[in-house]
């Protein structure tokens, strides 16, 4: 059965995209921690990120080095961080997160409440950063 | 000034080496979240991990990846999380840490307290499950 994220890529689920290409696609979290979190993952369908072929998981990191940048430039902050911990949804998938400080990056923290036009005003900005 | 990072790589300090190639240096974290926590950095001194050119952030990964592999096949866990935050060193670091459960890696957590024999026990055993 096809995961969540295999659904958002298909496009059965709707995202608000920020970038793909043929092997990798990138979304915002919907429950963010910050504005402009967002998730990197590979279309291939692995629970692990670290069952990925080493030249695979280098092409995905590849990627989200580019997303990042442009994460960085829209969104003002002190670094995107990058977590992997890949314990809820059996599909691999990074974390880019925007943080000016540790505490930004406590996954138990409260997420942010936003209305689908920020989350579009958001995507938006940083679409139009990304190279 | 050279980071502590650099005085790691350079032998200065001492460190529970995992791994290194030209590039690349992997060392026990002395203040672990988990037994086998461990960080990969790049010999080249750069605060922000994104602001390593693509190419060389995907050898880091890649170099990370062997690590990481061989990191989950020592130490009995869920996964290896994978994680950059960098706010406390300035040189870049991405932290591997083998996780059962999310709260295993808490930055917050209080860290294990490890003589050098069990640090120096860890580091054999994952040296001999990388390939």
């Amino acid at each position: 059965m096809a995961t969540i994220f295999t659904k958002i890529i298909e496009g059965q689920i709707p995202s608000y995209k920020i970038a793909e290409d043929d092997k990798h696609y990138a979304f915002l979290d919907i429950a963010p921690l910050t504005r402009g979190h967002l998730l990197v993952v590979p279309k291939k369908e692995v629970d692990y990120i670290f069952d990925l072929e080493a030249d695979e998981y280098a092409l995905l990191q590849q990627f989200a080095h580019k997303v990042a940048l442009g994460l960085k430039s829209a969104i003002p902050c002190n670094k995107v961080a990058s977590i992997v911990l890949g314990l809820e949804v059996p599909h691999a998938h990074i974390h880019l997160i925007p943080m000016n400080s540790e505490k930004d990056v406590n996954f138990s923290n409260p997420k942010l409440q936003l209305e689908a036009k920020e989350f579009q005003e958001i995507a938006q900005l940083i679409r139009s950063h990304i190279n």
